[in-house]
């Protein structure tokens, strides 16, 4: 229900998600005559893309997260909730909280992001963790930290070098940077900081379903990306799929043949589900869903027969430009959240905006210290002209002036030293380091243990 | 047991504790002609005099953390171990680890550090987090931001208020600087940022239980340091001596008379105890103990009785100099740890080196961003001049070039901005945001239940 411009009562936009859709929606509103309300579980919007930096203790998490206050803080027509939502009620036009407000909107904006899901495995999400948080990208680093640690303390030739083997499962843009990036910390970063072990003999194994790397890319890139990581010392196997998880290792099958590695570090960068919101708001909605969970939205991203409520970003399925649905990154959030932005300030001058367009800049994904693949249109770049480029886009998109500037140093820094300066095991408050609960070593024992 | 030079057995040294003492003396034996284990349980050094940046989101934890294993890459004779000693036996001269490894030494150096007491009220620490860690600082640092996060969703006044009163236990160097960054933080950098309170109604009380602040102090730099926090907003209340911590608030006497302040945030940096280490070690050695559990030891460091077995920085009580033992302050570790190493080289040329002394080169606190208290001998210094000189002071001490660019970067940049970057609410891996473990309300809530 479109509302006529109205300086005493203004339409309430309600945004769910301070992600890169959430956070261009709000300031696509900035002078537009409503009040917002942007929700958030957490205060800070994350740059997502730079999260494997964290998990290798290239980056601090501050480097790559800005507090939401701080980033609305001039825009007077914003509040900001730190809140979960807990139900939508698309009949009511209210959002409901985990304190019992609920909150009435003229426009509902749903940007809430996707989770990892491990193809119905639940289970192995303990063994495997996912990247899609800080917290996420913190228990990595303290995995991948502490194995060195225990390496280091362990006399046992194969107990050790299970300590020494780190499986990445996924071979999209997340396990490919991840893979390059720890392969540059395990192997050239520790190298003669340990005594009882030479970091070259760590083993790194990428694991992908399909059968090349980048299944979004070109050809080409694929397999120069393939390539760069089998330099950086990365086991690349493609066409592999994962059948088992545990605290020993994984299973998985490969050309018919069935494979068990044994490795204390596994991490998870495969599936992609959307997030619990999505699953209540179809319900209530009868919004069609595909397979993920993602709802299938109208070509101006509205949910069929909820003219004013919008679903963008990962949440989001949007098949009406190519027939397949644009792809769960950063560009396709923004330019959705911008056009949510358009789509309201237009429907309140009475106006109706076309359908939305995706425009495609390109891709790129990074693999170590100076190789990237990056796509623009037609021109695909390989190497170390790829990784400037992928720096430049990067520190362009970064939010905040002070963040770009500190990222920059300590990429700069990172380059000529390969240090990292980050690599902090940290444990939860409360819990004393190196107590059974905090130890990787206790869920392995105790596997091995149930095992006998 | 002093051992000959000789270069097929070396003597073995082993440092427990990487903190400031325990760094020194095993840089200190960098060119001696031993074999150096460093045992610590956490992977990294902390520069302790800067957690209060962190615990108030003016600094992220790898700003003042640097990796043991990277300060030490190039000093061959020395290997850093990531473990917990459970025991040490000076008999046998073993020092027992977590893995049930038992580690003999020639020489062995304790540094272990201290941790805070709550006057015999443990049930306290839940309630009033200490500073000693980095999880204890991303604590306070999330229970402030949490608690300014509920303020802004409270439309009930008084318990508003409630998470609106932040109240410090301690005035001593902790709790004064602690109290100038939270007051810069509550006052000024989140001015704005909040549309349901003015920040400028948030309370900060500290609360000292001797007559003046900053008691080690000469009195003219304990009252200048009193007014600047009063400049800033800080009521202080000295000769406040708490009996009562929950999650209500806390609870005081004051010239006679019993005071209850209603506080959803209250920081502990009171009273200090010896690791608990220091207990057993007594025991064993029959060492006697002052009342805070520190060992008292000999004028070379070592305890009575073991010549070989040294104990430095906050676990010693070291009184042979002044009458009174030495403080608990970086500086005496330091050069605690530069003697014991030389001590160790001295002995294996069958010399005996003369006892500690410590050179006193001054203290310095800061109180918010303009204004500090300094003493270097008989020289006092208030102000901004004395800010400037805490600013260069702890540069020069901070470890590692990159670290110490990287804070004045980011101080230069708060400083002109106001701004704190680091101002993330995490949480444990694992614990989803707002659920009710992780949320401090719950206990707020239980004990308020409790006491109905």
């Amino acid at each position: 229900m479109p509302h006529p411009p109205d300086n005493s009562v203004r339409p309430h936009v309600v945004i769910i998600g301070g992600g890169f859709g959430g956070l261009q929606a709000a300031k696509g509103l900035r002078n537009a005559p409503v009040e917002v309300t942007l929700i958030d579980r957490r205060n800070f919007h994350l740059f997502q893309p730079l999260l494997y930096q964290v998990a290798t203790g290239g980056l601090g998490p501050a480097e790559i997260a800005v507090p939401l206050r701080a980033l609305f803080k001039y825009q007077r027509n914003i509040r900001v909730l730190n809140a979960e939502v807990v139900a939508i009620d698309p009949q009511q036009q209210r959002v409901h909280l985990d304190d019992d407000e609920a909150i009435p909107y003229d426009y509902l904006i749903v940007a809430a992001g996707a989770s990892y899901h491990y193809f119905g495995h639940d289970e192995w999400a303990k063994h495997a963790p996912g990247l899609k948080t800080i917290e996420d990208a913190q228990e990595i680093r303290r995995r991948v930290l502490l194995a060195l640690e225990h390496a280091e303390r362990e006399s046992d030739p194969q107990r050790q070098q299970a300590w020494l083997t780190f499986v990445i499962v996924g071979g999209g843009p997340t396990g490919v940077e991840l893979a390059g990036a720890l392969a540059e910390l395990v192997h050239a970063t520790v190298r003669g900081e340990f005594r009882r072990f030479d970091p070259a003999k760590a083993r790194l194994l990428l694991l992908e379903g399909g059968p090349r790397l980048l299944p979004t890319y070109p050809p080409d890139l694929s397999a120069n990306a393939h390539q760069s990581l089998r330099r950086l010392g990365v086991e690349v196997v493609t066409n592999a799929l994962v059948n088992h998880v545990d605290a020993q290792g994984v299973q998985y099958t490969h050309q018919g043949e069935s494979v068990w590695v044994e490795a204390r570090t596994v991490l998870w960068a495969a599936g992609v589900r959307a997030a619990p919101l999505a699953e209540q708001l179809a319900q209530r909605t009868n919004a069609p869903t595909d397979k993920v969970g993602r709802l299938i939205v109208e070509p101006d991203l509205s949910l069929p027969g909820y003219p004013n409520l919008f679903v963008i970003g990962d949440l989001a399925h949007y098949a009406h430009q190519t027939g397949s649905p644009l792809p769960g990154v950063a560009p396709v959030a923004l330019q959705q959240g911008s056009y949510v932005a358009r789509v309201i300030r237009e429907r309140l001058h009475g106006r109706q905006p076309r359908p939305f367009r995706y425009k495609d800049k390109g891709d790129a994904a990074v693999i170590g210290r100076k190789a990237a693949v990056i796509k623009i249109g037609r021109l695909h770049l390989t190497g170390f002209i790829a990784w400037l480029g992928w720096l430049f886009i990067h520190l362009l998109y970064l939010v905040g002036f002070e963040n770009k500037l500190l990222v920059m140093i300590q990429w700069a820094w990172n380059y000529f030293t390969r240090n990292r300066r980050a690599r902090l095991i940290l444990y939860c408050y409360g819990t004393p380091p190196h107590a059974p609960e905090s130890r990787i070593i206790s869920s392995g024992e105790d596997a091995r243990r149930e095992q006998r």
